[in-house]
Protein backbone atom coordinates (compact mmCIF):
# COMPACT_ATOMS: atom_id res chain seq x y z
CA UNK A 1 0.00 0.00 0.00
CA UNK A 2 1.31 3.18 -0.98
CA UNK A 3 0.88 6.94 0.52
CA UNK A 4 0.83 8.80 -2.95
CA UNK A 5 1.15 12.67 -2.34
CA UNK A 6 0.06 14.54 -5.32
CA UNK A 7 0.33 18.80 -6.01
CA UNK A 8 -2.75 19.84 -7.44
CA UNK A 9 -3.73 23.22 -9.47
CA UNK A 10 -6.91 24.32 -10.22
CA UNK A 11 -8.96 26.56 -11.63
CA UNK A 12 -12.00 27.55 -9.09
CA UNK A 13 -14.08 29.31 -11.07
CA UNK A 14 -16.51 26.46 -11.89
CA UNK A 15 -16.41 24.33 -8.55
CA UNK A 16 -18.21 24.97 -5.00
CA UNK A 17 -14.30 24.57 -3.41
CA UNK A 18 -12.42 22.02 -2.39
CA UNK A 19 -14.54 19.75 -0.12
CA UNK A 20 -17.19 17.33 -1.00
CA UNK A 21 -21.06 18.50 -0.53
CA UNK A 22 -24.31 17.66 -1.94
CA UNK A 23 -24.93 20.61 -4.21
CA UNK A 24 -22.31 21.53 -5.65
CA UNK A 25 -19.53 19.99 -7.56
CA UNK A 26 -16.22 20.14 -5.81
CA UNK A 27 -12.43 20.04 -6.82
CA UNK A 28 -12.50 16.68 -4.27
CA UNK A 29 -15.52 14.83 -5.82
CA UNK A 30 -13.82 15.51 -9.22
CA UNK A 31 -10.32 14.26 -7.98
CA UNK A 32 -11.83 10.98 -6.34
CA UNK A 33 -14.37 10.16 -9.36
CA UNK A 34 -11.18 10.26 -11.21
CA UNK A 35 -8.62 8.12 -8.93
CA UNK A 36 -11.35 5.97 -9.05
CA UNK A 37 -11.70 5.68 -12.82
CA UNK A 38 -7.70 4.80 -13.35
CA UNK A 39 -7.26 2.65 -10.03
CA UNK A 40 -10.72 0.74 -10.13
CA UNK A 41 -10.48 1.93 -5.79
CA UNK A 42 -12.83 4.25 -4.02
CA UNK A 43 -9.91 6.40 -2.74
CA UNK A 44 -10.63 8.73 0.07
CA UNK A 45 -8.36 12.05 -0.51
CA UNK A 46 -7.34 14.54 2.11
CA UNK A 47 -5.85 17.74 1.05
CA UNK A 48 -3.85 20.19 2.83
CA UNK A 49 -6.67 22.10 3.81
CA UNK A 50 -10.15 23.45 2.10
CA UNK A 51 -10.23 26.00 -0.44
CA UNK A 52 -13.68 28.23 -0.62
CA UNK A 53 -15.78 28.44 -3.99
CA UNK A 54 -13.89 30.46 -6.51
CA UNK A 55 -10.46 30.27 -5.12
CA UNK A 56 -7.71 28.90 -7.25
CA UNK A 57 -4.33 26.68 -6.44
CA UNK A 58 -1.10 26.66 -8.04
CA UNK A 59 -0.12 24.01 -5.28
CA UNK A 60 -2.53 22.42 -3.37
CA UNK A 61 -1.16 19.13 -1.42
CA UNK A 62 -3.32 15.64 -1.31
CA UNK A 63 -2.54 12.37 -0.22
CA UNK A 64 -4.28 8.56 -0.21
CA UNK A 65 -3.25 5.34 0.22
CA UNK A 66 -3.75 3.08 -2.64
CA UNK A 67 -3.27 -0.26 -4.05
CA UNK A 68 -2.77 0.40 -7.65
CA UNK A 69 -0.06 -1.19 -9.81
CA UNK A 70 0.03 2.33 -11.43
CA UNK A 71 4.04 3.92 -11.13
CA UNK A 72 4.33 6.47 -9.13
CA UNK A 73 6.33 8.56 -11.91
CA UNK A 74 3.22 8.23 -14.57
CA UNK A 75 0.46 8.89 -11.66
CA UNK A 76 0.24 12.39 -12.66
CA UNK A 77 -0.65 11.61 -16.35
CA UNK A 78 -3.11 9.06 -15.72
CA UNK A 79 -4.99 11.13 -13.61
CA UNK A 80 -5.00 14.12 -15.87
CA UNK A 81 -6.39 12.02 -18.65
CA UNK A 82 -9.80 11.63 -16.44
CA UNK A 83 -9.95 14.83 -14.98
CA UNK A 84 -11.35 18.14 -16.41
CA UNK A 85 -8.83 20.68 -18.22
CA UNK A 86 -9.71 23.04 -14.93
CA UNK A 87 -7.82 21.05 -12.54
CA UNK A 88 -4.70 19.06 -13.26
CA UNK A 89 -2.01 16.78 -11.11
CA UNK A 90 1.11 18.24 -11.45
CA UNK A 91 3.27 15.86 -9.96
CA UNK A 92 3.17 13.01 -7.28
CA UNK A 93 5.18 11.68 -4.97
CA UNK A 94 5.28 8.06 -2.67
CA UNK A 95 5.73 9.08 1.16
CA UNK A 96 6.54 7.60 4.25
CA UNK A 97 3.40 6.00 5.75
CA UNK A 98 3.09 8.87 8.50
CA UNK A 99 2.69 11.31 6.07
CA UNK A 100 -0.20 13.71 5.87
CA UNK A 101 -1.10 16.49 3.52
CA UNK A 102 -2.55 18.49 6.38
CA UNK A 103 -1.03 17.41 9.70
CA UNK A 104 2.35 17.30 8.24
CA UNK A 105 1.76 20.77 6.19
CA UNK A 106 4.76 23.50 8.50
CA UNK A 107 3.40 26.54 6.38
CA UNK A 108 1.22 27.66 3.60
CA UNK A 109 1.94 30.45 0.66
CA UNK A 110 -0.90 32.45 -0.62
CA UNK A 111 -1.13 35.08 -3.30
CA UNK A 112 -3.79 37.80 -3.70
CA UNK A 113 -4.46 39.30 -6.86
CA UNK A 114 -5.87 43.30 -7.62
CA UNK A 115 -6.52 44.43 -11.04
CA UNK A 116 -6.05 47.98 -10.83
CA UNK A 117 -6.66 49.27 -14.56
CA UNK A 118 -9.94 51.68 -14.40
CA UNK A 119 -11.88 49.33 -16.71
CA UNK A 120 -11.88 45.71 -15.37
CA UNK A 121 -10.26 43.32 -17.47
CA UNK A 122 -11.68 40.32 -19.42
CA UNK A 123 -8.89 38.23 -18.88
CA UNK A 124 -8.66 38.75 -14.70
CA UNK A 125 -12.62 38.62 -14.16
CA UNK A 126 -12.08 35.59 -12.90
CA UNK A 127 -8.62 35.71 -11.46
CA UNK A 128 -8.61 39.03 -9.78
CA UNK A 129 -10.68 41.47 -7.67
CA UNK A 130 -10.80 44.74 -9.38
CA UNK A 131 -10.85 47.72 -8.06
CA UNK A 132 -10.17 51.19 -9.99
CA UNK A 133 -10.42 53.33 -6.76
CA UNK A 134 -6.42 53.95 -6.73
CA UNK A 135 -4.61 52.28 -3.28
CA UNK A 136 -2.31 54.27 -1.23
CA UNK A 137 0.45 51.76 -1.44
CA UNK A 138 2.90 53.28 1.13
CA UNK A 139 0.02 52.96 4.10
CA UNK A 140 -0.01 49.55 2.70
CA UNK A 141 2.96 48.75 3.18
CA UNK A 142 3.71 50.17 6.49
CA UNK A 143 0.78 48.08 7.79
CA UNK A 144 1.73 45.26 6.74
CA UNK A 145 4.66 44.50 8.72
CA UNK A 146 2.22 44.53 11.86
CA UNK A 147 0.77 41.12 10.66
CA UNK A 148 4.37 39.88 10.98
CA UNK A 149 4.86 37.16 13.74
CA UNK A 150 2.82 36.13 15.94
CA UNK A 151 -0.52 36.70 16.99
CA UNK A 152 -3.93 36.57 17.89
CA UNK A 153 -5.84 36.67 14.31
CA UNK A 154 -9.41 36.31 16.26
CA UNK A 155 -10.43 39.40 14.53
CA UNK A 156 -9.30 38.16 11.67
CA UNK A 157 -11.67 34.61 11.01
CA UNK A 158 -15.06 34.70 10.00
CA UNK A 159 -17.91 34.72 12.52
CA UNK A 160 -19.39 31.14 13.27
CA UNK A 161 -15.98 29.59 13.13
CA UNK A 162 -15.19 27.09 15.35
CA UNK A 163 -11.77 26.86 16.67
CA UNK A 164 -9.65 26.40 20.18
CA UNK A 165 -6.64 28.37 19.44
CA UNK A 166 -6.67 31.85 16.89
CA UNK A 167 -2.91 32.18 17.62
CA UNK A 168 -1.41 32.52 14.24
CA UNK A 169 2.23 32.94 12.70
CA UNK A 170 2.64 35.32 9.57
CA UNK A 171 6.58 34.77 7.94
CA UNK A 172 5.99 36.71 4.92
CA UNK A 173 3.71 39.70 3.95
CA UNK A 174 4.98 41.46 0.28
CA UNK A 175 2.97 43.63 -1.95
CA UNK A 176 4.33 43.50 -5.74
CA UNK A 177 3.24 44.90 -8.80
CA UNK A 178 2.93 43.61 -12.26
CA UNK A 179 1.64 46.18 -14.42
CA UNK A 180 -2.32 46.50 -13.27
CA UNK A 181 -1.69 44.03 -10.77
CA UNK A 182 -1.45 43.96 -7.23
CA UNK A 183 0.05 41.04 -5.86
CA UNK A 184 -0.39 40.23 -1.98
CA UNK A 185 1.81 37.52 -1.13
CA UNK A 186 1.19 35.72 2.10
CA UNK A 187 2.78 33.07 4.37
CA UNK A 188 2.49 31.42 7.82
CA UNK A 189 2.08 28.33 9.30
CA UNK A 190 -1.41 27.90 9.41
CA UNK A 191 -4.71 30.46 8.30
CA UNK A 192 -8.28 30.79 9.76
CA UNK A 193 -11.37 30.41 8.47
CA UNK A 194 -11.30 33.51 5.50
CA UNK A 195 -8.57 35.17 7.22
CA UNK A 196 -6.32 35.85 4.26
CA UNK A 197 -9.14 37.24 2.40
CA UNK A 198 -9.61 39.65 5.97
CA UNK A 199 -6.26 40.32 6.18
CA UNK A 200 -6.31 41.93 2.22
CA UNK A 201 -9.54 43.15 2.67
CA UNK A 202 -8.35 45.14 5.84
CA UNK A 203 -5.06 46.04 3.78
CA UNK A 204 -7.35 47.86 0.91
CA UNK A 205 -9.49 49.34 3.24
CA UNK A 206 -6.24 50.96 4.68
CA UNK A 207 -5.01 51.45 0.72
CA UNK A 208 -8.50 53.21 0.50
CA UNK A 209 -8.25 55.39 3.95
CA UNK A 210 -11.20 53.78 5.39
CA UNK A 211 -8.83 52.25 8.31
CA UNK A 212 -5.80 53.90 9.54
CA UNK A 213 -2.63 51.97 9.14
CA UNK A 214 -1.79 52.93 12.73
CA UNK A 215 -4.90 51.59 14.25
CA UNK A 216 -3.74 47.99 12.79
CA UNK A 217 -2.65 46.60 15.64
CA UNK A 218 -5.67 47.91 17.80
CA UNK A 219 -7.83 45.85 15.66
CA UNK A 220 -5.48 43.06 16.07
CA UNK A 221 -5.91 43.35 19.67
CA UNK A 222 -9.69 43.82 19.61
CA UNK A 223 -9.98 40.16 18.47
CA UNK A 224 -13.51 41.66 17.18
CA UNK A 225 -14.49 40.56 13.50
CA UNK A 226 -16.35 43.43 13.56
CA UNK A 227 -13.12 45.89 13.32
CA UNK A 228 -11.11 44.29 10.55
CA UNK A 229 -12.18 45.10 7.28
CA UNK A 230 -14.35 43.22 4.75
CA UNK A 231 -13.55 39.82 3.29
CA UNK A 232 -12.12 40.56 -0.32
CA UNK A 233 -13.81 38.05 -3.39
CA UNK A 234 -12.84 34.61 -3.13
CA UNK A 235 -11.91 35.28 -6.73
CA UNK A 236 -8.51 36.71 -6.75
CA UNK A 237 -7.31 34.07 -4.06
CA UNK A 238 -4.78 31.80 -4.91
CA UNK A 239 -2.78 28.96 -2.56
CA UNK A 240 0.66 28.71 -4.30
CA UNK A 241 2.22 26.52 -2.51
CA UNK A 242 2.55 24.13 1.03
CA UNK A 243 5.72 23.46 2.66
CA UNK A 244 6.48 20.22 4.60
CA UNK B 1 -23.23 63.27 -36.37
CA UNK B 2 -20.16 62.37 -34.17
CA UNK B 3 -17.82 59.34 -35.06
CA UNK B 4 -16.82 57.85 -32.27
CA UNK B 5 -13.44 55.47 -31.98
CA UNK B 6 -13.42 52.93 -29.47
CA UNK B 7 -10.73 50.39 -28.22
CA UNK B 8 -12.23 46.91 -27.01
CA UNK B 9 -10.75 44.37 -25.10
CA UNK B 10 -11.91 40.80 -25.14
CA UNK B 11 -12.00 37.38 -24.04
CA UNK B 12 -12.70 35.19 -27.22
CA UNK B 13 -13.41 31.88 -25.77
CA UNK B 14 -17.11 32.06 -25.98
CA UNK B 15 -17.89 33.90 -28.78
CA UNK B 16 -17.74 32.86 -32.92
CA UNK B 17 -15.45 35.41 -33.96
CA UNK B 18 -15.99 39.55 -34.18
CA UNK B 19 -18.15 39.91 -36.89
CA UNK B 20 -21.97 38.70 -36.87
CA UNK B 21 -23.36 35.68 -38.07
CA UNK B 22 -26.33 33.46 -38.11
CA UNK B 23 -25.09 30.41 -35.58
CA UNK B 24 -23.10 31.92 -33.25
CA UNK B 25 -23.02 34.84 -30.57
CA UNK B 26 -20.33 36.94 -31.56
CA UNK B 27 -18.37 40.36 -30.25
CA UNK B 28 -20.27 42.70 -33.16
CA UNK B 29 -23.67 41.48 -32.54
CA UNK B 30 -22.88 42.10 -28.64
CA UNK B 31 -21.02 45.71 -29.05
CA UNK B 32 -23.98 46.38 -31.53
CA UNK B 33 -26.93 45.69 -29.08
CA UNK B 34 -25.22 47.04 -25.97
CA UNK B 35 -25.06 50.19 -28.78
CA UNK B 36 -28.90 49.87 -29.00
CA UNK B 37 -29.31 49.77 -25.16
CA UNK B 38 -27.80 52.87 -24.58
CA UNK B 39 -28.61 55.28 -27.56
CA UNK B 40 -31.53 53.65 -29.37
CA UNK B 41 -29.95 53.90 -32.33
CA UNK B 42 -29.27 51.19 -34.64
CA UNK B 43 -25.84 51.16 -34.75
CA UNK B 44 -23.47 48.95 -37.14
CA UNK B 45 -19.89 48.87 -35.86
CA UNK B 46 -16.42 48.69 -38.13
CA UNK B 47 -13.94 46.99 -36.10
CA UNK B 48 -10.13 47.41 -37.64
CA UNK B 49 -10.54 43.59 -38.43
CA UNK B 50 -11.55 40.13 -38.20
CA UNK B 51 -10.94 38.37 -35.14
CA UNK B 52 -11.85 34.34 -35.53
CA UNK B 53 -13.28 32.18 -33.15
CA UNK B 54 -11.47 32.05 -30.00
CA UNK B 55 -9.03 34.87 -30.60
CA UNK B 56 -8.34 37.44 -27.88
CA UNK B 57 -8.23 41.10 -27.93
CA UNK B 58 -6.22 43.26 -25.49
CA UNK B 59 -6.76 46.64 -27.94
CA UNK B 60 -9.49 45.92 -30.85
CA UNK B 61 -10.33 49.00 -32.49
CA UNK B 62 -14.02 49.99 -33.93
CA UNK B 63 -15.45 52.98 -35.15
CA UNK B 64 -19.35 53.97 -36.09
CA UNK B 65 -21.31 57.61 -36.50
CA UNK B 66 -23.79 58.52 -33.32
CA UNK B 67 -26.44 61.12 -32.91
CA UNK B 68 -26.65 60.16 -29.31
CA UNK B 69 -26.11 62.72 -26.82
CA UNK B 70 -24.17 60.92 -24.45
CA UNK B 71 -20.54 62.65 -23.89
CA UNK B 72 -17.86 60.90 -25.53
CA UNK B 73 -15.67 60.52 -22.32
CA UNK B 74 -18.44 58.71 -20.65
CA UNK B 75 -19.37 56.30 -23.86
CA UNK B 76 -17.11 53.63 -22.52
CA UNK B 77 -18.59 53.38 -19.05
CA UNK B 78 -22.39 53.48 -20.39
CA UNK B 79 -21.44 50.62 -22.98
CA UNK B 80 -19.87 48.49 -20.61
CA UNK B 81 -23.10 48.67 -18.04
CA UNK B 82 -24.52 46.42 -21.39
CA UNK B 83 -21.61 44.42 -22.09
CA UNK B 84 -21.14 41.15 -20.68
CA UNK B 85 -17.80 41.05 -18.73
CA UNK B 86 -15.59 39.35 -21.33
CA UNK B 87 -15.67 42.18 -23.74
CA UNK B 88 -15.11 45.39 -22.19
CA UNK B 89 -14.63 48.86 -23.63
CA UNK B 90 -11.33 51.05 -22.87
CA UNK B 91 -11.81 54.19 -24.24
CA UNK B 92 -13.66 56.73 -26.65
CA UNK B 93 -12.24 59.01 -28.60
CA UNK B 94 -14.45 61.41 -31.58
CA UNK B 95 -12.31 61.28 -34.28
CA UNK B 96 -13.09 63.63 -38.09
CA UNK B 97 -15.64 61.94 -40.22
CA UNK B 98 -13.09 60.31 -42.72
CA UNK B 99 -11.44 58.16 -39.61
CA UNK B 100 -12.31 54.63 -40.64
CA UNK B 101 -10.78 51.75 -38.02
CA UNK B 102 -9.62 49.18 -41.00
CA UNK B 103 -8.62 51.59 -44.11
CA UNK B 104 -6.90 54.07 -41.72
CA UNK B 105 -5.26 51.82 -39.91
CA UNK B 106 -1.41 51.72 -40.53
CA UNK B 107 -0.03 48.90 -38.62
CA UNK B 108 -1.26 45.93 -36.05
CA UNK B 109 0.45 44.15 -33.07
CA UNK B 110 -0.71 40.94 -32.77
CA UNK B 111 0.94 38.26 -29.61
CA UNK B 112 0.78 34.85 -29.79
CA UNK B 113 1.09 32.44 -26.50
CA UNK B 114 2.60 29.35 -25.69
CA UNK B 115 2.34 27.32 -22.62
CA UNK B 116 5.70 25.40 -22.50
CA UNK B 117 5.26 23.88 -18.84
CA UNK B 118 4.95 19.73 -18.91
CA UNK B 119 1.49 20.10 -17.48
CA UNK B 120 -0.78 22.29 -19.04
CA UNK B 121 -1.59 25.14 -16.64
CA UNK B 122 -5.50 25.42 -15.81
CA UNK B 123 -4.92 28.93 -16.13
CA UNK B 124 -4.15 29.35 -19.66
CA UNK B 125 -5.80 26.72 -21.08
CA UNK B 126 -7.97 29.19 -23.32
CA UNK B 127 -4.98 31.71 -23.59
CA UNK B 128 -2.17 29.53 -24.73
CA UNK B 129 -1.27 26.57 -26.96
CA UNK B 130 0.58 24.05 -25.09
CA UNK B 131 3.34 22.41 -26.24
CA UNK B 132 4.86 20.30 -23.64
CA UNK B 133 7.86 18.95 -26.51
CA UNK B 134 10.96 21.15 -25.41
CA UNK B 135 11.33 24.08 -28.14
CA UNK B 136 14.89 25.18 -29.87
CA UNK B 137 14.49 28.75 -29.31
CA UNK B 138 17.83 29.63 -30.71
CA UNK B 139 16.42 27.62 -33.73
CA UNK B 140 13.04 29.65 -33.92
CA UNK B 141 15.04 32.94 -33.24
CA UNK B 142 16.86 32.42 -35.90
CA UNK B 143 14.72 32.03 -38.36
CA UNK B 144 12.05 35.26 -37.17
CA UNK B 145 14.66 37.48 -38.71
CA UNK B 146 13.53 36.01 -42.22
CA UNK B 147 9.86 37.07 -41.89
CA UNK B 148 10.97 40.78 -41.07
CA UNK B 149 10.65 43.10 -43.90
CA UNK B 150 8.42 42.91 -47.57
CA UNK B 151 7.21 39.20 -48.91
CA UNK B 152 4.92 37.85 -50.45
CA UNK B 153 3.02 35.91 -47.68
CA UNK B 154 0.95 33.51 -50.10
CA UNK B 155 2.21 30.39 -48.38
CA UNK B 156 1.01 32.21 -45.01
CA UNK B 157 -2.46 32.25 -46.21
CA UNK B 158 -5.26 29.76 -45.14
CA UNK B 159 -6.22 28.36 -48.34
CA UNK B 160 -9.45 29.63 -50.15
CA UNK B 161 -8.40 32.73 -48.88
CA UNK B 162 -9.41 35.76 -51.77
CA UNK B 163 -7.09 38.51 -52.07
CA UNK B 164 -5.91 40.25 -55.11
CA UNK B 165 -2.46 40.90 -52.98
CA UNK B 166 -0.47 39.24 -50.84
CA UNK B 167 2.47 41.21 -49.92
CA UNK B 168 2.79 42.04 -46.73
CA UNK B 169 5.57 43.66 -44.70
CA UNK B 170 6.37 42.53 -40.99
CA UNK B 171 8.24 45.42 -38.77
CA UNK B 172 8.58 43.81 -35.69
CA UNK B 173 9.27 39.96 -34.78
CA UNK B 174 10.32 39.01 -31.41
CA UNK B 175 10.39 36.07 -29.19
CA UNK B 176 9.71 37.05 -25.09
CA UNK B 177 9.85 34.47 -21.96
CA UNK B 178 7.75 35.05 -18.59
CA UNK B 179 7.99 32.04 -16.38
CA UNK B 180 6.46 29.03 -18.45
CA UNK B 181 5.22 31.44 -21.20
CA UNK B 182 6.83 31.78 -24.62
CA UNK B 183 5.53 35.15 -26.37
CA UNK B 184 5.80 35.64 -29.80
CA UNK B 185 5.27 39.43 -30.81
CA UNK B 186 4.19 40.33 -34.41
CA UNK B 187 4.11 43.58 -35.57
CA UNK B 188 3.23 44.46 -39.72
CA UNK B 189 1.23 46.54 -42.17
CA UNK B 190 -1.40 43.83 -42.50
CA UNK B 191 -1.97 40.59 -42.27
CA UNK B 192 -3.96 37.84 -44.26
CA UNK B 193 -5.74 35.11 -43.38
CA UNK B 194 -4.20 33.17 -40.61
CA UNK B 195 -1.31 34.72 -41.24
CA UNK B 196 -0.22 34.93 -37.97
CA UNK B 197 -1.07 31.23 -36.72
CA UNK B 198 0.98 29.76 -39.59
CA UNK B 199 3.88 32.06 -38.97
CA UNK B 200 3.45 31.18 -35.64
CA UNK B 201 3.01 27.60 -36.78
CA UNK B 202 5.73 27.55 -38.79
CA UNK B 203 7.95 28.75 -36.17
CA UNK B 204 6.85 25.73 -34.00
CA UNK B 205 7.95 23.31 -36.38
CA UNK B 206 11.26 25.01 -36.84
CA UNK B 207 11.62 24.56 -32.89
CA UNK B 208 11.02 21.07 -32.98
CA UNK B 209 13.05 19.94 -36.08
CA UNK B 210 10.25 19.19 -38.34
CA UNK B 211 11.38 22.21 -40.69
CA UNK B 212 14.73 23.72 -40.81
CA UNK B 213 15.45 27.46 -40.64
CA UNK B 214 17.85 27.47 -43.16
CA UNK B 215 14.76 26.74 -45.47
CA UNK B 216 12.26 29.05 -44.66
CA UNK B 217 13.43 31.65 -47.18
CA UNK B 218 12.44 28.86 -49.69
CA UNK B 219 9.28 28.50 -47.75
CA UNK B 220 8.78 31.64 -48.27
CA UNK B 221 9.37 31.63 -52.08
CA UNK B 222 7.46 29.03 -52.98
CA UNK B 223 3.85 30.48 -52.45
CA UNK B 224 2.76 27.35 -51.37
CA UNK B 225 0.77 26.92 -48.09
CA UNK B 226 1.47 22.93 -47.98
CA UNK B 227 4.67 23.98 -47.30
CA UNK B 228 4.54 26.53 -44.49
CA UNK B 229 3.39 25.10 -40.70
CA UNK B 230 0.39 24.15 -39.32
CA UNK B 231 -1.74 26.98 -38.04
CA UNK B 232 -1.53 27.26 -34.61
CA UNK B 233 -5.01 27.41 -32.54
CA UNK B 234 -6.85 30.31 -32.34
CA UNK B 235 -6.97 30.50 -28.29
CA UNK B 236 -3.14 31.58 -28.16
CA UNK B 237 -3.67 34.44 -30.24
CA UNK B 238 -3.61 38.16 -29.08
CA UNK B 239 -4.88 41.42 -31.00
CA UNK B 240 -2.74 43.81 -29.47
CA UNK B 241 -2.76 47.32 -30.89
CA UNK B 242 -3.69 49.22 -33.82
CA UNK B 243 -1.67 51.90 -34.85
CA UNK B 244 -3.20 54.82 -36.50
Amino acid sequence: MRNLKITLSYDGTNYGGWQRQINAMTVQEMVEKALKAITGESIAIHGSGRTDSGVHALGQVMHFKTESSIPTERFALALNSKLPEDIRALRAQEMPEAFHSRFSAKSKAYFYQIDRDTVASPFYRRYAWHLSKPLDLTAMDKAKDVFLGEHDYAAFMATGSCVQHTIRTIHRLELTEHEQLLRIHIEGNGFLYNMVRIMVGTLVEIGHGKIKAENLPKIINSKNRKLAGATAPAKGLFLKEVYY
